[in-house]
């Protein structure tokens, strides 16, 4: 790394003080070339991806949404910046793990008959379940194709760039692993927590490492600091996992965008009900019960389920979740004392924890 | 090379004589790290996978088929000898599109509604639809890793894995991209013979194209070697999926395994339709009226399809997908002039060529 580039770096995270900066240098960095990969894509999926992007409506038109918050792109620009390098060596990383991300996105709602995401219909509910399943796995492809092509345009080494189609290759391998699981889980009276943190650090921990080490990766960090900021990544995946576990069964419809009650009356074994089944009382027996019964399933009116959900609290189910969030977040910020990096981007690594973590206390 | 493994190569080609050989050297050298690949699978992905490639069957007992003729395979350790490496060179890479056809054959199968593939019931109708499309997403993941991994264990250089890796990926887009346009195009009253050869050049050119040449690419090849080896492949591709649309109207479903009149219920628009369409006479005029009546649709008698095939072939799109099929033939076999190979490996090329395109002559 040259000092030249090293200190253009320092400059520019200087000015990107805040999480809500952060985050939007991330959009602005990475949703240009995002796009670009995305229009590879021959008609009609180019426009399914981007209505599911939510770049257009349904009628093709143009929309000023920023398709979520990005966290992912973020984190993989600071995790260059971890190691001395600019931001901008990340990008090609940060728009792979997006790509991935919302590849798992489209068939996930398809698998799991979800009808919103982000306030909007989702892309299977208006193009149909084929697009959202084509869709999906053209952009799991352009996840790869953008990181070849960092070595093309000069923007990492071959070696470094095979290294970080590696990383998001068995990434998105745990992910599905994850998913699969999750499906598998719900025809399941019952899972244990330890069960339940290995299928959501597959789910959604593995993307979460990745993004926090692919840049540092394509700037040529050795294995062992890519090792520290993947586990960064991971607890703060878990983390991030064990609030929307919460948020899925507590959380308000307006803040989430997802139906209410969804995940109880899809009988997902979050981690809420997870821990709520281990604990053994007579709440917990209660619910025990209740997810044995084939009677109703999916059908169980909006008392039905809030009374579960009350009862997933009787037996401590939301506390220790609450909890575990606060562990997992103590462990990922441990991760970081690992890596030698700035004061600057270790305080930015923080923030962006702090902001993934805390979203309905 | 050394001049020791390209005897040895050339020594086990002579072997490996006629096409079943050559078909069950590619199975017996591909099959084991295949499973090995499949094995990484988490439960419960990793039994639907091997339920699908056909070596258990449904309750989970060892099943003795070999999963289908494995041209791919064969065609991949080929390209390996065409430039002087010995047949296990090609393995990664006939592994790679082995998992990626089959990837696609799981969506495919679930997009398309099918129930019967090699005639057995299709994974989707067994394991369900979330199963078929993450088992899918799995083993295209899986066919990036196997290629990273032969740069690891020795078999390829980091540089010819990464391009392994890039000829597997754009492969796989153009397949998903062909795939969206024969979909797309069911919905459509008609296309043209050029579009429709475009579909195909996706749907099944691109990945016998990546098969033909990645064995030649792990080997170290050039461009130009590797670009008339896809030549080869693309053009081979489109004589197969020529043949194969004028099996799926007038093969028998013992012999194709496929329901009876499957394309034609379906209303794909395949290259006999295109060309029948496209003659303009007295039957071709009363087809594209047939096409664009909404009226039963999906719904049609065994009688009314009948009569649809008849018109089809009195239209010529019958006798001109066959000289089509025959003039793709002729191209792939050019393309072989291009590249300076040993008499014996030309031999086994057009061998397999002949093999794919005369299935029902």
């Amino acid at each position: 790394m040259e000092a030249r580039s090293a200190s253009a770096a320092a400059a520019t995270l200087e000015e990107a003080a805040s999480v809500p900066e952060l985050l939007a240098r991330g959009r602005s960095l990475c949703t240009p070339p995002l796009r670009a990969a995305v229009a590879r894509l021959a008609a009609p999926m180019d426009t399914v991806a981007a209505y599911h992007f939510g770049w257009i409506d349904r009628d093709g038109k143009p929309v000023a949404g920023d398709g979520g918050k990005a966290v992912r792109p973020a984190l993989a620009l600071l995790s260059a910046q971890a190691v001395g390098a600019p931001a901008e060596t990340g990008v090609p990383g940060g728009v792979s793990v997006e790509l991935v991300h919302n590849f798992s996105l489209l068939h996930d709602d398809l698998m799991d008959g979800d009808e919103t995401r982000r306030h909007r219909a989702t892309a299977w509910t208006v193009f149909g379940p084929a697009q959202a399943i084509l869709v999906g796995d053209a952009l799991a492809t352009l996840g790869t194709e953008v990181l070849l092509d960092a070595a093309v345009t000069g923007g990492a080494s071959a070696a470094d760039a095979a290294r970080a189609v590696r990383l998001i290759t068995t990434a998105t391998r745990k992910l599905i692993d994850g998913q699969a699981k999750d499906v598998a889980f719900e025809a399941r009276e019952a899972v244990t927590v330890e069960e339940c943190l290995d299928m959501e650090g597959g789910k959604t921990g593995a993307l979460l490492a990745a993004a926090s080490a692919i840049g540092a990766v394509l700037a040529g960090a050795d294995d062992r600091v890519s090792d520290a900021l993947q586990r960064y990544g991971h607890h703060l995946g878990l983390a991030f996992q064990a609030v929307d576990d919460l948020l899925g069964i507590w959380g308000a419809t307006e803040v989430t965008g997802k139906p209410h009650w969804g995940d109880l009356r899809q009988r997902k074994k979050s981690l809420p009900v997870a821990a709520a089944l281990a604990e053994g009382g007579s709440a917990s027996r209660r619910l025990a019960e209740q997810l044995a019964d084939p009677e109703g399933r999916g059908e169980e009116s909006e008392q039905v389920l809030a009374a579960r959900a009350a009862l997933i609290e009787e037996a401590g189910g939301r506390a220790w979740t609450q909890a575990e969030a606060r562990r997992q977040h103590t462990t990922a910020l441990a991760a970081l004392d690992e890596v030698p990096m700035t004061d600057a981007v270790r305080r930015h690594f923080v923030a962006l924890a702090e902001f993934v973590v805390v979203r309905e206390r």
